[in-house]
């Protein structure tokens, strides 16, 4: 494929030489010859006149110098991955049906073309919507319901009764379902409080490798539409996530923690339990949150405060050293002017 | 079941109408028609009134409104946990003896009424108590040896000479005797030190989903009785946890740290190696233990510190902008001063 | 074997009896008669005196007391860890070959001595070097090719294309090759990037229990040489990670960050996206790096900075209250000053 036609397919403006022609895709720093690129993070905008690549993806208002082809687009990243999809190797064939070394009781309820990978075990009650791939190694426990189009990453294991929607991709190690952490203080011993309640996965989701969705006390946690959560999160019982939220790796959430719409939660967030936060808010890296977020609120640091007043407090803080010094000569300069009234016998 | 016959089996004292059937049960918020719900957390005592549940169980000394039946007890929170059992759905049946599709080596010591689940993997040399179950893919290495009563959910997974109490619960996942993180330095190359010790778990533990204890360099990592350990946590080699000792989700525990009995440690919160945190102390959410934790102390924040003495701090770091204007103020005021000393030229 | 055999098996100098045979290793607190143990820390030179072992290795220039035989050694570490391999518990016999109820596909290739243990599956395409040991339910995806002398334990999940070196250790339930977290926010909505790169691991490489090392969005994530990954670590699409690096448990790196050689990095640090971390750099436990690290410097704290500079802000802070009763004091003393200036009617 030419730069030329690869402009043509993300309707992008061409400028330089059409005819190179592109072999895969790569970085600004570690593109060579036969490599197409893009910037999109100004960070990296001066690596543009540095990048050994044939072609770069730019955003229309890019201004800079380059040694090889450009495509203007109007957004460069969103761009870049459809040309990855040309690039991307072809998925290996899914085979449907049950694998023969595959566990699954009688009573299990296949849609169509679904696929059943070996050593899958789908206990009894089941429900799975058509064209489902379970790939290999999952766990499905009594009664769990699962929506068509979801696909099930080798050693995935989704405990009883989970209900899980459409189009959901689960990722090797998650577990969804497990009971949550609740006990009750017996004289210095914990008894086990019943965790009787469920998970339930809404349409779109992508729960990441090893991350750990726990089942409610009663009730149900709820993971909305459209929601995506990254490696080795942490979501406990009877949490609430609304649609299109998006968590990044090892986030923790606390029991009971009500999260709203569109919000995003950095990498190591921590929230307590028993909170609310709003839509549209932003919750900064390793944040911990201790108290409810008000809708469209950037919160960061610990504990977490609005991230204009966090920026704030840390540059004062920055600046404690300086603010000792001058305290030190305030009491120098001031007990001169006593010492000087003293002298002068002024009282 | 009706209210009323509810309020007898939680030997609580009923208000309003006990002849309501009661069919599942809720949060607060969530519960419609038909539902039983609580109020432990006062947080939530303002949700009684607006409750949609049939039934609310309250503690004796509750004071508010509601439309509902009221059952009154000596403790809510344990109250509604005992109705939850109730309305459990029925546990799947166990099936004992060993799945066909289970790889159980030929000198395994099984006890009675044991359950060997689809594709678990008993290595040489394992013994397993009476009614210990392995849900499905399992794996227990050579010559660990597993009490009675204990649960293993699916893929968790028991390292080569691990020792397990009886009544113990292993969430899906969970990783118990991987090696110890040890390495020397050679010249800048890193030289495995062999990991040769075990890890020992006692009577009644619990251990969620995806956590990781490490086996010790040598001698044994140990988990007390009664311990309970929520998912993600991280405990390396040599730590010894105490009796009664809890700790919630994405702690991390580093190595030869000796936790005492009836400790609690907040989520995501992080020790140190070869330090000693006392009996009853507690560690709050994302604290990062530097040093010793006196038995019965409340420490926080980072490094942490007595959660009294984190919070003026904290306090008084949020006065820092008020406290820079008043030394700003000072030097405007002090200036004036000795202008006011040069103009009347008291020296 | 005897204290003095064990001595010259160490190249240790023998000082007390040497004749006392040893039996096990311990820590020098849970030593009893018959245990060898060390110093090495010199947090617990005290506890040497105290010991109930019966020899105790320390460094050369040690001082102190001691009830046993002591063997002097350059480094007593090392040594110990020497000794440690003697008493190591013999490894369980390795079964080469495939086990009959591993899923292995027609044209995978693999070398001499191969292990392939129960119920592990590896797709159409995968390479396995020579003595390359799965131990059990481990997962190898299509076209991953794997070096030689390599050890998976149970459960470690490899995903498609997947590239490891020679002798690498990869331990429970980690999982390489899992999809980056990439989407692109369509009004409101997360519609998934592509991720169609791989993750290249050099030789020597060890990874830790439930760890996560996520496939590049294009090219390869790629792990140096040496590069040691404790328990429950993430590590994000596009990351670099030098030869000989070393991260705790829980670290978290975002995606496309480059960690240069010989560099540390704490428990539960957390790295943002798109930085740089220089050669031998270091930072500290839950250290949260929102910036280049430079070459060899050392940072800690949130954010991260110089770990000198962490340090004495911390004591500034520490030092608040005092500070602001010091502004205070000046307030009273400046006010009686002023309270002077206009009784004596200086101006």
């Amino acid at each position: 494929m030419t730069a030329a036609e690869i402009a043509v397919k993300i309707e992008g403006l061409l400028e330089g030489d059409g005819s190179v022609v592109i072999k895969g895709l790569s970085g600004l720093h570690d593109a060579v010859s036969g490599d197409i690129t893009f910037l999109f993070n100004p960070r990296y905008a001066s690596a543009v006149a540095e990048t050994h690549a044939s072609a770069v993806i730019v955003n229309n208002d890019w201004k800079g110098e380059c040694r090889c082809a450009v495509i203007r687009v109007k957004n460069a990243d969103r761009a870049f991955s459809k040309v990855a999809s040309f690039f991307a190797p072809p998925q290996p064939d899914i085979q449907t049906g049950v694998h023969p070394t595959a566990v699954v009781a009688a009573d299990v309820k296949l849609g169509d073309h679904v696929s059943i990978g070996p050593h899958c075990v789908l206990e009894a009650g089941v429900g799975v919507g058509d064209r489902t791939v379970f790939v290999a190694g999952c766990y499905v426990g009594h009664g769990a319901r699962i929506g068509k189009d979801c696909k099930f990453h080798p050693l995935a294991s989704l405990r009883e009764g989970v209900i899980v929607g459409d189009r959901v991709i689960i990722h090797n190690g998650a577990v969804i379902g497990s009971d949550g952490f609740g006990y009750v203080n017996d004289g210095g011993k914990w008894t086990k409080i019943p965790q009787i309640g469920t998970v339930v996965i809404g349409d779109d989701v992508e729960i990441g490798a090893n991350a750990t969705i726990d089942r409610a006390r009663f009730g149900a946690t709820t993971i909305g539409n459209g929601v995506k959560i990254d490696n080795l999160v942490q979501i406990a019982h009877n949490v609430k996530v609304g649609d299109n939220t998006a968590m990044a790796s090892q986030v923790g959430i606390s029991g009971s923690t009500t999260i709203g719409k569109n919000v995003m939660l950095g990498g190591q967030a921590g929230l307590a339990g028993h909170l609310t936060v709003g839509d549209n808010a932003v919750v900064g890296a390793q944040g911990g949150v201790t108290k409810d977020v008000p809708p469209a609120t950037f919160v960061s640091g610990y504990p977490a405060m609005p991230h204009d007043k966090a920026k704030k407090i840390h540059a004062h803080i920055m600046l404690l050293p300086a603010l000792r010094e001058r305290v030190k000569e305030l009491e120098k300069r001031l007990a001169e002017l006593e010492k000087d009234r003293e002298e002068s016998g002024v009282k």
